[in-house]
């Protein structure tokens, strides 16, 4: 992507204006100490660091691609040096307890880096990604000694982690999996299976990985109440933390992809590898989920990231007022929102104990699946418009617009499908809890829109936005009582559902930045440019994409029968 | 794309039953005696052709893709031995005049091949279709002698054709184009210049390639009414028609593309070539149309091909419903479209003097922009979904299905982007005719409403339509008045616009299907499953795809304002 730059003053509108990040900071254990002159220190090297080191190896890494030769994996150049530059920064610890050598930041801080780095090299910032992943899940479920012995050198940067869940016959299905852990007599376990699209599996970055393994135990209950979690290191490690020999786990080839070539997606052998279990027996896919809210809010802004990339790459091309707007629309509101996400997550683990993390927790177990579904596939859809700026040359590699919407293309596949986001929303957030989740967001939208009943200035955003939120209530009650006649109506509204609570959500965020802005204004504030741009920004998604919202309201309600009332035969040819 | 099957069923669907092409060949000259057989003869062998030569080497020519060697290029194994297989069966000559050795068959029926030969493998269909482009230009407006010359061995399939037109300043504003012609004593012209983007532009698969150059005599005005045609063999033809040295035409390089990797995408440097002036001085551009309007109902194909290998790929794999429905409707309301227009344009050039003609002039013209992007747009989503059906393995090369979307995404480009064709449609063709080529469009939608409008069992989709074309009417009117205000309103309202339109026009076509289909029920037909299908899409169309219009009548009266009012400066970042 041409000359990537950080947005920070975009970024530092969401952090101290939109979200008030600073003051946020001042309620969690730990982290009371953070301002906003520390919050944008970090965000400036974070700058430094993605606009000098990772985006200028993104499109080599991208036509080299990663190598395999006997199990050995060999990623593009620059990226192993890059990785170093990345610890020597300290930055794998920033969101890591200062107990385990971690520096203790919130981990809303690394959704703000995690942005950089995924927009100026997605397949180089998926390293850093998983092994995140593996950290939070060691730092929650594992033993003291387990975070000893894996954590820390995870912590530090010297080893990198995985997940390794789906089986080729298994994806979203994660009950159907068959790799089996049989218990040794030293008390560890020996896992066989062969698990694929393991992102990381093997690199040369670094002497060890860590993975983090679903698997079987003898006898285990059928399906997922039968699966349980192992770390399994490349290499064993020995009491004093020092190297031992080769595990038997080994990559046994790379997959060929339609794009993130810089990042190695490996199917990873176990052939009785020595692993470790993790928290209780048979509880590996709840443990997992710990991982996976905050893996989805990640993807989430994976969507942004790709929206970011094509509108810089098109800005430099073109200044196409409908196409740059189209892609400022996507960009802005979905930072507010994933930004917003980890802002509740941060709440949810740093002051567990209030009324706000039980607020919290409702909230973004209602907005994870509208945030990674909604975002990243208005992010694809960014990144078509993006090369479509570019006319013919938007087609050729060279120009560096169709790598991102190679890469981008994955997002609303990995950790779970578009499909599967929205039956999660529907089904088990939405009416499980009889709207109930739903209900504690309309609110809070609601509550905005009446304090701002009588402000004229706002009356442009707020009508439209109180109506959508009003409908949106009344739809879940109908698709709802659909529902309780035919279960199949779930499945053929949810996409519809999800992505009309995605434009609704971000119509509630842009009303926010609108207002922000106009009080800036008011005050007479000498960045006019800027806060005009985010109302003519929000203009815009109120009357060019919240529209959509309409689409989305007849088809949800347009029932299952047409999906239904059809045979296979129907689909012979 | 894992074993294809042409659809020979639902093809005849359209060419028999819906557009009843045999009845309207007698009303060509020279087609007379095609009968429904015939039709069915040729789409067996097409079928026979495209399944066993051409699908077999589509995924592996997108491997291998092309190689550039000093100007000489080597197309994917298997490429050249297909390309003589089909000149064997005779293709390249079916739809020209038996006079230069044709078998004067409708353009309608090449339509029906480019379907399957476009599906089985899109990168090899685009040298046959290149030289279709060349043929029809040079029997349009060139001499006798040079139909002789360069017509025959095209015709014959010895030699192959190109388009020369996109340099690289100059994509769709042709005016801007640098190309020199210089006159030379022999009556001959010296060629000089620059031009990319030219497919099929340098391949080993013939002797010599005739290149049709857009390219500007000294002294000519500026801008596009400077701009004269010429004919540029890749090998100086003698009198006798033998070959001579080769001329000054050279392939610079080939383009990296994200797809189409099979086709060569050729830089071609014209260096004081051999050039023969071909139609009228500065005429050159309306000469293009000629051939234009043909390329855009062949790229429109191409939307129903990405469709169709998507719909196969998916069907493979799962048989998960609304997804298989997405994928048939874009599939089945495409191919009658584009069957359509190019049963127009058998009228319009084999019964040019009927007044059929004249309204088939003024359908075509307001069609072809519609079917170019519309099913350029809803094909690239098509292959998406197909992609998204298979999950994870989607984004694998293994699968086929990524090359899908590779392939497709060219197709929204070239041609004519979707923002080009959407200003052609509402600007020149709608606004500029005061609305009379739409209200051709709409009265022929009307008297079918009307002609069904006691059909209890077609009230379903009647009366949908009937209050869509309405709609239609009168979003004109009022876009036509904004615009009236201000030009910027049909930049604004263009897109939208036109997905507008191609959502309503396909309603007509899917209402027409299911009537047909209603008919052949009640009569017992033997294929009621068949028939039933067809209603199920049609009522899948109407239910879920037809409430996209809601949107894009909301967000095309959205005003340009949210557009216009913004500086450069609030883009900065």
């Amino acid at each position: 992507m041409p000359n990537y730059r950080a947005p920070q003053r975009d970024i530092q509108f969401v952090m101290h204006e939109v979200l008030a990040m600073a003051d946020h900071y001042k309620t969690l254990h730990g982290s009371e100490d953070i301002d906003a002159q520390m919050i944008d220190a970090i965000l400036a090297e974070a700058a430094k660091f993605s606009e000098n080191v990772l985006a200028p190896i993104n499109a080599s890494g991208d036509e080299q691609g990663c190598s395999w030769d006997d199990g050995e994996v060999t990623t593009p150049s620059g990226f192993k040096e890059a990785y170093a530059l990345y610890v020597e920064g300290g930055w794998p610890s920033i969101s890591h307890s200062q107990t385990l050598g971690g520096q203790g930041l919130p981990e809303s801080l690394g959704t703000m880096i995690n942005e950089l780095s995924g927009t100026s090299n997605w397949s180089w910032s998926m390293y850093p990604g998983l092994s995140h992943g593996a950290m939070n899940t060691i730092e929650t479920h594992g033993t003291q000694e387990q975070k000893q012995q894996y954590l820390l050198p995870l912590v530090e940067g010297r080893w990198t982690g995985t997940m390794c869940l789906t089986e080729s016959h298994c994806g979203t299905d994660l009950g159907l999996l068959r790799t089996k852990a049989e218990l040794q007599e030293d008390g560890s376990y020996a896992i066989s299976g062969t698990k694929i699209f393991i992102s990381a599996g093997e690199h040369d970055m670094v002497d060890n990985i860590v993975h983090i393994v679903l698997a079987r135990l003898p006898g285990a209950p059928e399906g997922t109440k039968g699966i349980s979690l192992f770390i399994v290191p490349k290499v064993n490690v020995n009491q004093d933390g020092s190297l031992g020999g080769r595990n038997q786990v080994k990559c046994g080839s790379l997959e060929h992809k339609m794009g993130i070539h810089g990042n190695a997606t490996c199917v990873m052998n176990f052939d009785g590898a020595k692993g470790y279990l993790i928290g209780p027996a048979n509880k590996g896919l709840s443990c997992m989920f710990t991982f996976m809210n905050i893996a989805r809010i990640g993807t989430a802004v994976q969507g942004l990231c790709s929206a970011e990339g094509a509108f810089q790459g098109a800005l430099e091309y073109s200044k196409e007022r409908l196409q740059m707007r189209s892609l400022t629309g996507p960009i802005e509101g979905g930072r507010m929102l994933a930004y917003y996400l980890s802002q509740l997550n941060d709440t949810i683990t740093r002051n567990s104990d209030s009324d706000e993390a039980k607020e919290a927790e409702v909230l973004l177990s209602l907005l994870t699946p509208i945030a990674k579904a909604f975002m990243t596939e208005t992010g694809l859809e960014s990144a078509n418009l993006g090369m479509q700026c570019f006319g013919g040359h938007g087609y050729i590699r060279e120009y560096g617009m169709e790598q991102i919407v190679r890469d981008a293309r994955i997002a609303t596949i990995y950790e779970g499908t578009t499909g599967i986001q929205a039956l999660d929303l529907l089904g088990r957030k939405v009416l499980m809890t009889q709207g109930q989740s739903l209900k504690a967001f309309t609110k809070k939208i609601h509550l905005f829109c009446k304090a701002e009943a009588e402000n004229e200035a706002m009356a442009e955003f707020i009508t439209p936005l109180m109506a959508a939120n009003k409908e949106w209530g009344e739809l879940t009650m109908k698709v709802g009582m659909a529902a309780l006649k035919d279960r199949n109506e779930v499945g053929a509204a949810s996409v519809d559902y999800l992505m009309y609570s995605g434009y609704v959500t971000q119509a509630y965020f842009f009303a926010q930045a609108a207002k922000i802005s106009q009080v800036a204004l008011a005050q007479e504030t000498t960045e006019a440019d800027f806060y005009k741009a985010k109302i003519f920004t929000a203009r815009f998604f109120f009357s060019r994409l919240l529209p959509r919202t309409q689409t989305h309201a007849t088809t949800m309600l347009a029932g299952a029968d047409t999906l239904q009332d059809l045979d296979q035969d129907h689909f012979r040819f």
